[in-house]
């Protein structure tokens, strides 16, 4: 009853419905199956996307050709660029988001998208062939083939909850866990471990009192994640900020005794970026608050998310301190907190194309791979989709750099180092997050969505004006000049020095106090220059200005790094001939597998030693 | 953490949320417990409500101040009145549901019911104390106290989903199914069995060939549910018909010795007026086609659902079955049809205020009580919901008259009667079914809702001025006259005899082929004395000239048999007493303890004798 798909993809989360998009878009035909077609793109935990990092993933996800920056834009609550007194290379934007609406939209884009087939089951094991992925089995019965398989298990991979003393199996709350893929993984020499992460309670917004809180609006000219032009809610909703007292820490204290963290219940390890309120009270005792972020589930409904507030503790005790936090002495719970285990698989079985190393044409991403948050498993879907495609049509792998994307960065950490706890992205993993920037990732990443073919000639020639036309403002800078009389006023105002001599633009620009639009102001032919551009384009150029000496440096550390980069191993290459090794070294080179010299170098154990020595192997 | 509550409702289907609803609008405060917050009120089976008797059911629900008539017309895809060429008792209105917005809309209405508060867990037991109930209990351990708790489980209770010879544990697909209360109920002393039921597969839109089948629209000018002015949706979408044939039916049958209906590992008895497709195709041999309907879930939305099609055979047999259906030749399935088993309670353990004789101040409504269909199930709900509320404060306790509502039918035959398969409304359940019409629901009910407090001043005056206008209608076509030259032409055209002699407009009305805008058409008079009142006061002079006869006659078989009707019984009448009773008659009698003599009459096995001799005896 089923046709042979050229992708299956298993799960309808964030990584699953990305991958299903990304090889359907492709040309491949993609059977997408969830165990709940009702709860597809549902998002498990909290109702926003991005953040930092996390926002300049999904715009490297809509660069390329991905749908979470459009999904995210149609259903904003209110958007904000965080970090804006920063410099750019930290700006990142985040959005709350219409936890149903944003499920709808996932669901009828890929509705729309013609590649795409959906089966309701659970996938309860694989068929293999030759150490070769030929399909799937489900819980029915059913045997569907495929050329390639994508699994996006999330957190129902054995799944159990949490919460105080007691524990039962489940995915989510309320809906079952899959079983029988890491048994059979693992019986065919998989490595599995647990994780865990966990969720705050709801509560009902009609029991707040928000007069004790803290507005927060988002921005009054919002941004967006995609680069396209989307149509996005003109409304916004406030959001709120409160925090934890002395008290409440005390009252969760009680609960210690019966918390599944604290009592070794739970084995797997949690998200150490994104703690549960326990954790955070017991890791940083000296804390007397920590800040609560009350954020509304959607436009059309009263639940809250109580954003900080994640635990697993028992019930009564969750709600006996909620109930002493700030504008929360009348709070009504919807649902309880809770923590939940499911088994992930150590990413360094993977290669950097998100393929198995064991088992050809299987392809992991999301949770499975031992990461945490919405953005992360996403951007992992949409490479392993493309490249699920790729191997089935014989066409070549796409492998992200580090130096090119938070993605690059993203898959390289896993797949090299591995992760024990769930890996968050941040900026500091970039070491060229200089140039990993939320605003050019069109620019970095739109040329290789085109190249795929998921990025249409119309968007990459919009990238290309955007270049051109910036770089035609940043000349026109340096070539223009200003009055010292038009501009001191100006200066003064912002407190930078005033000009004892007529200069360019561009010299005025590069002061940080000055932005782009105090310089209009005072300069009608500036001013009627830029008229002609649009406000993407004119801050790509500011950007220009005042950092692209610091962008230059950076690139040119890429560009010396590349050279171990494009020293290419063979994955076959037999580590074991070369005695000058350490012994360390050739077994993490043997189970790693690096693709090339600069992966390599980055596994824990392989010292700049070890390199030398594969330096000399390698180019012979 | 938990306050006291007034009314707990366990479960959040049709049943329960019609049950919150009226039992928080009346005042009370309420628990609403679903294992799910996501899925509060979702359409398990086909994207439709109303239909022959249901329709009736649904607008009796909202002329007495429920909400289920409203969130329908708030998401109809499409509306039609059924049987509008037979007389006005039979016009039933039925109309295509947008499956998400249902749920969503039916939220929204909670969430902006003040009493209402939501807890999301699974309910696993009751606090029960000296043979009343108090409270529930949950999974995660938590015990919140009520004055009455109303169950609504609809299929979890130990649900099992079955799909050829394959089984597993399950509410709905995908969702975990509830146990324990079962478990308590029985051990002190509740009877319990087990039904089914089942849906059909859900397929993928893109993938039929609409143009072998036949287009269904709905009504050009479309009635509703509800009698109040609810916005609806202004666009309509279209449904389609199409047959099975005897190479479907061929291919079905193979598969009937994986079925788990005839190989007997289905032990309850499914709805026999809502049979699956091998039921079909085993019980009416004869017949080569069955009919199809393919109805659309929503706006947007590719899925389509296969309503004709129930089915639990083996999967692959489903799809061989359905794509040889013309139209389907490349059906692509989305999830298969399926089975369900599930506990119910014969509701003969229950009196008339849907209250259990065992434990006071528990209700219970909808699939718990073997009846089968959204609108019996919200009707129970909402008949519960105000019972349990009128309970807890002391005040009369509302039952519902057979002669006044297809509610109080419901009701009666399942506490009277019980029922061993699930129980749908049919009209010819109603033996008074000539007064029980869509057309005056708010006429025979509102005041009830009124007296309740559910139905405002304002709209039960709209009611008194609906009655009022149509008499006065009906009046001036008794005074009126009409020459024939006015008339005859219009006689004429429509095959009604000529006139001889001028009459009164009211004799020409009486007349079945001639409608009131035929004659509104040739005489002026009568026109410009319509144009002042509304097409529902119209509509209702129009049945009225027509069929007050009938109604007459009807209303004074009601009037004698409410002799019977109002003669009480004391619940706790010792029947043993009573020796000139038959053996089983006094059996029955003590199991169904009936409150009037009209139920008692209607118990199977006792015998008008023995309702002569109870005469002699209540009367004393």
């Amino acid at each position: 009853m089923f046709k042979e798909y050229d992708v299956i993809v298993v799960g309808a989360g964030h990584a699953g419905c990305e991958a299903a998009a990304a090889a359907a878009n492709l040309g491949s035909s993609v059977l997408l199956v969830t165990m709940n077609m009702e709860t597809i793109a549902q998002m498990s935990c909290n109702p926003a996307m991005g953040g930092v990092a996390k926002g300049q993933i999904v715009r490297e996800i809509d660069a390329m050709g991905g749908y979470s920056g459009i999904v995210s834009d149609k259903t904003t609550l209110q958007f904000r660029m965080l970090n804006l007194s920063k410099g750019p290379a930290m700006w990142s934007p985040r959005a709350q988001i219409d936890r149903k609406r944003f499920a709808e939209e996932w669901r009828l884009a890929l509705e729309r998208t013609p590649n795409v087939d959906f089966w309701q089951d659970m996938v309860s094991g694989l068929i293999i062939k030759d150490n070769k992925v030929i399909g799937v089995k489900t819980s029915i019965g059913a045997e569907i083939r495929a050329k390639s398989v994508v699994l996006t298990n999330g957190t129902f991979l054995n799944g159990i909850i949490h919460i105080g003393e007691k524990k039962f199996g489940g995915g989510r709350t309320g809906e079952k866990a899959a079983t029988g893929i890491t048994e059979q993984l693992t019986s065919i020499g998989f490595e599995s471990g647990r994780m865990k992460t966990g969720t705050p309670p709801r509560v009902d917004g009609r029991s707040l009192n928000y007069s004790l809180m803290e507005e927060q609006w988002g921005d009054e000219n919002p941004g967006r994640f995609s680069y396209t032009d989307v149509e996005r809610p003109t409304d916004k909703r406030c959001c709120w900020i409160t925090y934890t007292n002395s008290n409440v820490h005390e009252t969760l204290k009680e609960g210690f005794e019966k918390s599944p963290m604290f009592t070794g219940r739970i084995k797997g390890l949690g998200p150490r970026y994104c703690p549960s309120i326990e954790d955070k009270i017991n890791r940083f005792a000296e804390r007397d608050r920590h800040q609560i972020f009350v954020e509304p589930e959607g436009w059309n409904t009263v639940e809250i998310y109580v954003n900080g507030f994640s635990t697993s503790l028992p019930e009564d005790v969750q709600y006996r301190a909620l109930i002493q936090i700030p504008g929360f002495e009348n709070a009504k719970m919807f649902r309880p907190g809770y923590a939940i285990e499911y088994d992930y698989f150590p990413p360094t079985q993977l290669s950097l194309t998100l393929e198995t190393k064991l088992i050809q044409n299987l392809f992991f991403a999301g949770q499975i791979n031992g990461t945490t948050g919405y953005e992360e498993a996403a951007s992992q879907g949409f490479i392993a989709g493309i490249n699920a495609h790729q191997k089935v049509t014989d066409q070549h792998e796409l492998i992200m750099k580090r130096s090119e994307s938070y993605i690059g960065v993203l898959i390289d950490d896993l797949v090299t180092k591995g992760t024990e706890e769930p890996y968050r992205m941040f900026t500091s993993r970039a070491e060229h997050r200089l140039l990993l920037r939320q605003d050019n990732a069109d620019i970095r990443l739109s040329p290789i969505g085109h190249a795929l073919g998921l990025i249409s000639d119309e968007r990459l020639e919009k990238v290309n004006k955007k270049i051109a036309n910036s770089d035609e403002i940043v000349a026109f800078t340096r070539k223009q000049g200003i009055e010292m009389t038009e501009a001191n006023d100006m200066l003064e105002s912002l407190n930078s020095s005033v000009l004892t001599q007529n200069v360019k633009l561009f010299s005025v620009l590069s002061r940080p106090q000055v932005g782009i639009d105090d310089l209009r102001k005072v300069s009608k032919t500036f001013d009627e220059h830029l008229s002609a551009f649009s406000q993407e384009t004119i801050e790509q150029a500011e950007i220009k200005i005042k950092y692209e000496s610091y962008f230059m440096k950076e690139q040119d550390i890429v560009n010396k790094m590349q050279k171990m980069e494009d020293k290419d191993i063979n994955p076959d290459f037999d580590y074991s001939q070369l005695g000058s090794l350490s012994k360390e070294a050739r077994e993490k080179l043997l189970k790693i597998k690096p693709r090339t010299l600069g992966q390599a170098s980055r596994i824990s154990g392989v010292s700049p030693s070890d390199i030398s020595v594969l330096m000399v192997h390698i180019s012979k």
